[in-house]
Parts: C-alpha cells; structure tokens; sequence
C-alpha cells in the first residue's frame, strides 16, 4: 500500500533502506519492509512505536504534517529540492543563494507532499514524481516572492524570516521569481520519463500557474481590495490564486503514476475542495493566528482592505463552510478506499493547521 | 526552398493561398506557387515586383525587416500570438489587457523570424515551427516588462509607448510578466507534436530563458553596473541576456523541422554570434540612435553606469567586433548553402538596423 522511498536523492534516510531496495524504481508494498519503509500517512504517531505494529489506515489525525513518517518525505523533497538548485557558474552567485534563500526555507512542503502522496495512491513511484513535486514548489515559491513585492502585498516576515526583497533586493527578488518559473518546467523535462508524460506534466502546471489561473487569481485579489464583499467573486479567486496549484498538485501525483482518467477526475475535485478549505483556514489564521508560530505578521488581510471569508460571509460560517469543503475533499476520494488514507490524514492536516 | 504559410493562424494572409493549399501540412517549393507564394528572404525587394521574376537567393539586402514578404510572415506571428493571447473569462480583463498590449504592440519579431527562418531550412513547416516562435516572443516580451520596472531598468517608454507599468501599474506588470511565462510553455505543449519534440522544445527554452541565460544576465548586468569596464564580464552578460534567446530560437526552429545534431551546432554558433552583434549594435544605437525610430529612450545605459561595448572597448572597436561576429554568424551557416540566404539577410539586417 505505502510505497517505501526509492529517489535517489532521498535513498539516505535510513542507509538501511538503500540496502534493502537494490533495484531502482522497485515499487513495495510498505508491509515488505517492516520498520524500514517508510510512509505517507501523515498520522501523528509514536516516534518510538514500532511501525509493525500498526496494520490499521489512520483516517483521523492531530493537526501535524511534521510527525518523523511524514518528516522523512519532507526530507527526501528538501534533499531533491537542494539537489535540483545546484546551479551552474553562469548563475550569479547573489541570484542563486535568493533563489536557495526562499526555497529551502524550512516549510510545510503541503503541494509537493500531495504529489507523492496522489502518486503513491494511484500505484506510482517516488522517484518518478519527485521533479513534479519539486516543480509545483518551485512555483509556489516564485509567486510567493512575487507576492511579497511593494508593488504588491508589501509583506517584510515570511515563514519567520526577513522576505526575499528584504533580505537582498527588490531585483533580486523578481529576477529570482522568475528564474523559478522556467526552472520549475525545466526540472520535470529534465527528469520525467517518457516526454508524453513529462509534456502533460508541464501542460497541466503551466495552465495552473498561468493567467487564468495563479496570476489571474492574484491580480483580481489585489484588484478587488475594498470592493464589496461577495462570496462568489472571493470563491472566484481563491479557486485559481490557491486552489489551482494544489489540485494541479494531486493531478501531477496521477499522471506521474499513469492514473485513469477517473482517479484524475477525483483527485480534482478532492484538490478543489481541499484548496477552499485551505484558504478559509488561512483567513481564519490572519485573524487569529499566533504570528510567531506561522512566522508571518498576522492582520495583514484587515489592513489591506482584502475581501476574506470572515469578512464576508462571518467567522461561525467560515468554519461551517471549511467544514464542508473538508468533508467534500474526502467523499471525492472514496472510491480509493482504505488506501487514501493519507489524503484524509492531509485534510485533517488543512483544517486542523496553526500555521 | 521556401515553404508557403500553411499555418491556419495565417493562411488568410493571401486569399489565394488558403484556396491553393487544400491540405494543412502540404510543405510546397516556393516556385509552385508563383507570386502567391510568401518567402523569408528579408530582402529589400520592390513590393511592386513579381515575385516570380526573382530566381536568385539574396545574400545582401538593405538593413529592414520590413518588405512585403517578411511582413506577410511578421503578420503570420501577430495573428498567432493575437490566436494564443485569447485568454478565457477567469483571465481577468486588465491583466489580459496588459498581456495583449505589451505582447501585440507592433514589433520586429525578430526571435520569432529566427525560429521560422530556422525551421524551413531544415525543411519543417511553418506550422510545426509556430507555437515555439510565438513562445519565444512571449518570453522575450516578458523579460521586457520586467526589465523595464522601476527597480530594474525603470524606463518609461518601450517601441515608442508608455511601458506597461506605467500604462497600466507596477502590480500589473509584475503578474503580466510572470503569466506570460507559463503562457509560453504552454503554447508550445498545447500546439507542438509529437510530445518528445514538445518536450524538447520546452525544455531548451526553459534552460534558455532560465537563472543560467536570460535571468542571470539580466541578474549581472543590474549587479555590475559602475564596475570597472572588462570585456569579458561584458560578454558573459550578453551571451546569456541576448544570445541565449536568439540562439535558442533558432534551435527550436530546427528542433520542429526535425535537425540534425550537425545542423542544430550549427544553428547554435550562427546565434551565438548574432547575438553578440545584435548587443553591439544595440549599444551603439543607444548612443547614437534616433529616439523616435527606436521607440524609446536613447543615452540611457551610460546615464545608469551601465557597461557597454562602446565604453568598454571603444566605438570603432565596437563596430569591428560587431562585423567580426556578423562574419562569424554567416560562416557558421556555410553548409546549408544558398538555402541559408535568409539568415545571412537576417544578420544583415542586425548589424546594420537603425532601431
């Protein structure tokens, strides 16, 4: 059920692992590898329990993407991530470490963990999802750099550290959002096999990170501060300025794993749905948020006249409807079964988060 | 020699043409066609003349891109990027607008010219070669707006028109930029086949316009201006910020017209040394150009400290070494013969235009 991780860039979590998987590319049952393989189920487990001996799919589970299973997947993607911004001498210096500066700051990891995690689920392996995963990080990089801006919503705190703009420059920070772009696009061809689902991977991301998706989300956030608020029109954005990437996220997980036609339409829709319930939290958080632990100064959205689910429709309904928006995520991915078990534990994940 | 327009985005160029052409794809010597054939040779012919009287390959032509025949296929390109620009409703209508004034504003499309010029002489057809030329323009119209922002290049004016931050805002232009980016994958993969030539396609343009090439010459010229004066710090700048994109249209030409490796090199090297003639003349011409023909602000590299050929090395050197690289450029394209007449006319065209 659990692929054990097989990417060479993540091979030396557990040097026992390497041992264990000889062949590259071998796919496993996690029960082949007792305590040695390591999985997705995003359960907030004993670190000292014995893998063995839990053989039930965890469906409920504490608000926590960080227990050691799921830390060992976030390893193997910062190691990939480490490994795929190596850039060569022809990158300026200043260039490369903003770009390293921003992506592999500590984080949640959420879009790239739901690639591996869609991959695992539709019989997949990790090794052929991890430049995906990393591409949709680099692009959630990239606009969270852009985003950041003066120009756009001034933020000088991210993720508990000075934001990119700050820490260097104004056009460094652009110019390293817009190396990430390309680089994103370049990390799939580079590294995806065959090229029909490498092309299908970029087609698929570029749509999501383009205008009428990311960018067209972003602009009419920024364009639609002190309008009136309306659910529709906010639905509207966050739909593409978040939801967007983190269904694309799901659906590159399916196509990295050769994923039907219908395991891709449930994906989807669990994306969308996961992807509003997402953004509800995060209004939710901006108000209430403690601004140490989300490394980010909180209130922001108030100050900047932004429509958010609290102001619009109150903060008992938010609740309500992030609710809704969960339970919907996890009825598009029952025909899974047992197996979508960490998909579920991510849900929990979303609308349990502090930060 | 020459193919005929087939792309559906041009074939209303000539009436006659579309009714003449019955099946899409058909690749035509340009002598079945007659006057109703449309051939890049960039020559300076009278527009009054028959085509068919003209039998010779131009090896020389005065320095225009704009006779009769280049502008039926600068039309072709307008009419694609107009075609690929139509962006659906959840694009927002001021960012579309931004796009659209930016990417369709009248132009040389010399980059697209490159790719299509590239693809007929390794027998493809236009139609083949069209998604990457108008993704080529997409990425270079990106690298514009941004380069024009206030804190980069802060310039005001662009082919004789407000610059899209000033048209429009500084947030604008940011998202305008950073859509056109994926935009530009995803014409190619949505429009290219089959995938492995796609994939190609995209992932040669990404490295091209990546923290290596595009980004990171854009990155040192910014860091180095009021540095001391070094030839070779110059030129690492403008092979990656000119001549990466220059170079990588001609291999996407040859990459839909199915090349050889040996004429891919040989593509890349004619590019490599239009490149750098194309930054010369652009240097000079900033010194000594026509603002109103340029369409934009002349004197202002030395007004911001920028290094530049004629400070570095002098203007009469710098015109030598233009020529030099001209010469080069030409040589490098030596085995493709008379075919070849249409990029010798191109590189005419860049070392002796005016704008």
């Amino acid at each position: 059920m659990y692929a054990l991780l097989e990417h060479p860039a993540i091979s030396n979590i557990d040097g026992k692992v390497s041992q264990k998987v000889a062949s590259k590319g071998r796919y496993q049952r996690f029960s082949d590898f007792g305590h040695y393989g390591v999985r997705l189920d995003c359960a907030g487990m004993d670190p000292h329990e014995n893998s063995n001996s839990r053989t039930e799919n965890v469906t409920t589970s504490p608000a926590t993407l960080f227990t050691p299973e799921v830390d060992a997947f976030r390893q193997g993607i910062d190691e990939a991530l480490d490994g795929y911004t190596q850039l060569d001498q022809d990158c300026p210096d200043h260039l490369c470490e903003a770009i390293r500066y921003v992506l592999l700051a500590p984080g949640k990891r959420l879009r790239p963990l739901l690639v591996l995690a869609a991959n695992q689920l539709c019989g997949g392996q990790i090794e052929d999802a991890m430049p995906s995963a990393c591409a949709v990080e680099m692009i959630h990089n990239y606009s969270l750099i852009h985003d950041d801006l003066p120009a756009m919503d001034d933020d000088e705190l991210r993720r508990g550290r000075p934001t990119c703009h700050i820490k260097f420059d104004e056009a460094t920070a652009i110019l390293a959002g817009d190396a990430l772009i390309p680089l994103a696009f370049e990390t799939i061809i580079a590294n995806t096999n065959p090229a029909t689902v490498a092309a299908a991977c970029v087609g698929e991301l570029a749509v999501a990170s383009g205008p009428s998706q990311l960018v067209g989300g972003q602009a009419d956030d920024l364009r639609l501060q002190f309008a009136t608020p309306d659910l529709a029109s906010l639905e509207k954005i966050h739909r593409r300025k978040t939801g967007a990437l983190l269904t694309v996220s799901l659906r590159l997980g399916g196509l990295t794993a050769g994923a039907s036609g219908a395991q891709l339409d449930c994906l989807s829709r669990y994306g969308q749905h996961l992807g509003l319930a997402f953004q509800i939290v995060d209004d939710l958080l901006d108000l209430h948020g403690d601004p140490e632990e989300m490394g980010k100064n909180t209130g922001k959205d108030a100050e900047a006249g932004k429509q958010t689910y609290p102001a619009v429709i109150g903060e008992e309904a938010s609740r309500q409807r992030a609710n809704e928006m969960i339970e919907q995520a996890i009825a598009a991915i029952e025909m899974f079964g047992d197996a979508a078990a960490p998909l579920r534990a991510l849900a929990n994940f979303v609308i349990n988060r502090t930060h």
